[in-house]
């Protein structure tokens, strides 16, 4: 790897905390007063319910990339955000999830049709933003992100698709991740960068720098599940294997197993395990597979590929280490 | 009012028939190939299951009076057509409707899950159709059409709150109807008039045509659920006083009802009534009040309102008969 977390000398310009507080101060912009408060209670409570507002951070980072600054990247960026919520509030819909980030989840707190209509509400927000760009990137901003978005619902439906479906191979869930999760990584960097007047393949190469980032960390969400700390994920640990979710590890176990270890593993799949003994028992299975060292050696695979396409972005001397400080982060995250 | 039937002389440019070929020719473009099928053969089916293609002819006719033509405005008019299918699909899980134009609705015929996803995806695609216009145009159409969608989002949320309320006024009523039904109509002509070089004054009279025709048109649905020739109307007559839908009929015989005729009223709804019985005894007390007289005076009042704003549209001579002629046969349908 080329970038060591000891080259950064934070500036002020670049400060993520200060990044996270304007993002979050420009949010809500506008919501206060607006009516009906079936339609837009539900969007201040989401919206203010905090994330890591990882998306709009990569739109800023890749701004500063090319322009040494990052203000007129704030609000297209806060517009992937925004897209980035209404796919959490859909998403929730059809997982049927009671919690999100520690709060009950829209559709539950309110219910099903105010969660629909509040994440359209969200979508259509999005694109206010996203608009805020220089009048000759309108349509080169509006097309990505269109491309984008389309594949984030193709994404999300191979995701569904999977749950009812006896095997999935690893290839499939690499692309259905990349698709899901990681393509919007890759727009939300290519989209700082375009801002930011970035040569197009810069832009590219760039965006390929967001998505192989973002399979591994889609990865590293997969094996925190499982192997994080109780005290720091902050989720359930085992929470995928309770949902019989067809994460990396789950695929690579059957890959691996033994047929004994697939009758197994079979067996805890059909749910008449409690639990807590369910998540022990797959979860031992795992450690007999060494699948925690072969989703490790992935992910870091995954950042190494990412590494390597922001080495050839071409940009001025001295800003891609704080972008690679705070990727290293992602990569070695408890939570 | 100022436009007869009897002046109209159809042109090539304009025939109806020819137009909605054309749409329906263009509306599914590209996603006969596209996967996976759980996602886009639910766009398929309902793209390919008609309807009026109001809102598309709207932005032709638009896009005709300023220019002559209709050809540039074709792509942007679907993408409005995109949009309107994406609130009926989104609609119908709220409402949880099973038929929409005679065949299942989307939730129904495969799950809610694929119906919130495919709605989703529809959206994209009319953002895809809507910037096909030229580049200085795309940011007042984005914007303009962002306005009009949130806007569509909160009249279907006030429709939905007007549900479990006791009283809705006639003016709540009004606008509710002009927020979920009519501010598309206008978009679509103020979009087609855009896009055919209007002046913006002109533009947004023509908006405002729209927005009242649009009014009119929702009142008319209003009163052929309830007068509506059963064999011609294609839906199941009294459709809305089953549903306990607070229409306009309604909301007009309950500010005009006796004390016992309110009552009356009241035990209908309550809902211990047969449908048959319920449908012919609330039916018997809109003839007493004369509702039906009322509702034609406020729907050809709001189409005079239309047709006002339609004369002070600046156009080429000779042009504005055949939208006045589409209009009237909207306010006259029967269906």
């Amino acid at each position: 790897m080329q970038f060591k977390v000891d080259d950064i000398t934070s500036t002020t310009e670049m400060n993520k905390e200060e990044l996270l507080a304007r993002i979050n101060e420009r949010i809500t912009d506008g919501d206060v007063e607006k009516k009906p408060d079936e339609l837009y209670e539900p969007i201040r409570y989401i919206l203010s319910a905090g994330g890591k507002r990882l998306r709009p951070l990569l739109t800023l980072f890749g701004c500063y990339l090319f322009s040494g600054e990052t203000e007129k990247a704030l609000l297209p960026g806060i517009g992937v955000e925004l897209f980035h919520t209404f796919t959490l509030v859909h998403d929730d819909i059809m997982d049927k999830a009671p919690l999100r980030r520690g709060n009950e989840t829209v559709h539950r707190k309110w219910d099903q049709n105010v969660a629909i209509l509040s994440g359209d509400t969200m979508l259509f927000k999005a694109y206010e933003y996203l608009i805020r760009v220089e009048d000759q990137l309108i349509r080169e901003v509006i097309t990505l992100f269109n491309q984008c978005a389309i594949e984030v619902c193709e994404g999300q439906q191979y995701d569904m698709n999977f749950e009812t479906r006896d095997t999935v191979s690893e290839k499939e869930y690499l692309s259905m991740i990349q698709s899901k999760t990681a393509a919007v990584l890759g727009f939300s960097l290519q989209l700082g960068a375009i801002i930011g007047g970035a040569e197009r393949d810069d832009a590219e190469t760039l965006r390929d720098f967001g998505i192989n980032m973002g399979i591994g960390f889609q990865l590293k969400d997969d094996l925190l599940d499982v192997f994080g700390d109780a005290g720091k994920f902050g989720k359930q640990v085992g929470g995928d294997i309770i949902a019989n979710k067809k994460t990396y590890l789950l695929i690579k176990a059957f890959e691996l197993a033994s047929e004994s270890q697939k009758e197994e593993l079979r067996n805890c799949l059909k749910g008449k395990m409690n639990d807590h003994k369910k998540v022990a028992r797959v979860t031992e299975i795992y450690k007999e597979l060494g699948i925690k060292e072969l989703t490790d050696y992935k992910i870091n695979n995954f950042f190494e590929i990412a590494f390597s396409h922001l080495e050839k972005v071409n940009c001025p001397e001295g800003r891609k280490e704080q972008l690679a400080d705070f990727t290293q982060t992602l990569m070695n995250r408890e939570n």
